[in-house]
């Protein structure tokens, strides 16, 4: 029988607000399986860039990742809230260690290449080091990953958390019975985007494409509900997307489904 | 037999200075026994902090840190330099991984406090998880040190780069046979501090206590070679300071002696 494992993906506002952070993570240590927590870094990154007076540069919804902006987000995503993720899970009783994807060689990537735009120092990942988080989560270690990857050669790239967790998740199917949540500033894929009561209990890929093609979905959650299709068609056993309710309920949220 | 392990401090101008840094982390990498890297952040904290308009405070020589400077301490030595050096290591085929003193509850930390300045949010080393650097190094991974340690109820905390060696030659020093290398930007200890040319090659405590009398040693040399002795005094078998010499060199520098 495989060993349990869960990964939760937390982002947006859900790791700015202070309150709310708090009943997120005491609730992930209080899960008693091995997990894993991967982080965004919110809208913190742009500020900084403000401050800093290093122009912020999107091309549809994604953003271009020059030498400024990765020493940015290195500083916010692999700095900032890494350790304050990691210190505070500590605080509640669980032994968190940060990484980014250069941190024992966790998370490989290459660099973007697309034709019509350059979005710079960002990565698409190639590889995860299975074998180092079996090791770390066998020495007892809830390992926090930060959406920084690397290319082997020496350089940093900024990569989607969502695509991490996704990826570790996948990963980590072929040792592990892997749940995998990701927890957003919505209570789950909405039926109406402006009605945060109509959330879909569960939505099979038919579901998602029929939706998808009459516009009905948020453009931004599209790349989030590709990943999570992704995941269970290569092996991951529950995927599921909500808000913080679908942390310390099994029954809330949207459960994604064959 | 004790294993060996060797530890490593860099400081100052050698990381800020890209040739320097590169030449210093290929003879790192090439070292063969197991080793542990710790690292300050140079001058950068001060830079970013004056670029966010917070002001700098310092009392006799040590940086005072509200919490805005944490901020920039956490984002600067545990994102931007923390992941430069184990980026640039991975590429020189060392298997780095970098770590806080709240990773895996690595190195706890008391907050400072003094009857007559406040220092802020600064640590002093309470504790080191040898457990988990040994399980790490049995891995063979390559811990990073950044300079920040925690107290175990949340809050990350600023703590000195050569003191976090020195807890670390001492904590593994019941194990290991632990060699220790302060490595910054002059060759040595000099006997005269405006001649780089007068490295005293051995100094034993007699000889610092008289130099210090005499006010021959640089004052911001004194918590350093403090800690020299400390760890020669707690069982680490060799202590050197020196420039980038003393990491290929054993015979260059200054070797502290009983």
């Amino acid at each position: 029988m495989k060993k349990p494992l869960h990964i939760l993906k937390i982002g947006g506002r859900l790791i700015e607000e202070e309150h709310t952070l708090d009943a997120l993570l005491t609730q992930f240590a209080g899960w008693e399986e091995p997990k894993i927590l991967v982080h965004g870094g919110g809208k913190e990154a742009g500020r900084l860039s403000a401050r800093l007076g290093i122009p912020v540069k999107m091309h549809q919804g994604r953003r271009i990742t020059d030498a400024d902006t990765l020493k940015v987000v290195t500083m916010v995503y692999g700095g900032l809230f890494n350790k304050k993720l990691v210190s505070r899970l500590q605080a509640l009783g669980c032994n968190a260690l940060g990484l980014s994807g250069a941190d024992g060689n966790s998370m490989l990537a290459r660099r973007r290449t697309s034709s019509d735009v350059d979005y710079g120092l960002v990565g698409d990942v190639t590889r995860v080091n299975t074998d180092l988080i079996s090791g770390l989560l066998g020495m007892g270690l809830v390992p926090v990953f930060c959406a920084l990857s690397h290319d082997g050669q020496g350089q940093m790239l900024n990569t989607n958390a969502d695509t991490i967790a996704t990826e570790w998740a996948i990963g980590m199917a072929g040792t592990h019975s892997v749940r995998l949540t990701y927890c957003f500033d919505k209570p789950g894929v909405l039926a109406d985007a402006e009605d945060d009561s109509s959330v879909i209990p569960a939505l099979d890929l038919q579901g998602y494409q029929r939706m998808r093609e009459s516009g009905a979905i948020h453009t931004g959650m599209l790349p989030k509900l590709e990943n999570a299709f992704r995941a269970l068609a290569h092996g991951v056993e529950a995927v599921r997307l909500g808000g913080i309710e679908a942390i310390h309920s099994h029954d809330s949220g949207t459960r994604i489904v064959p």
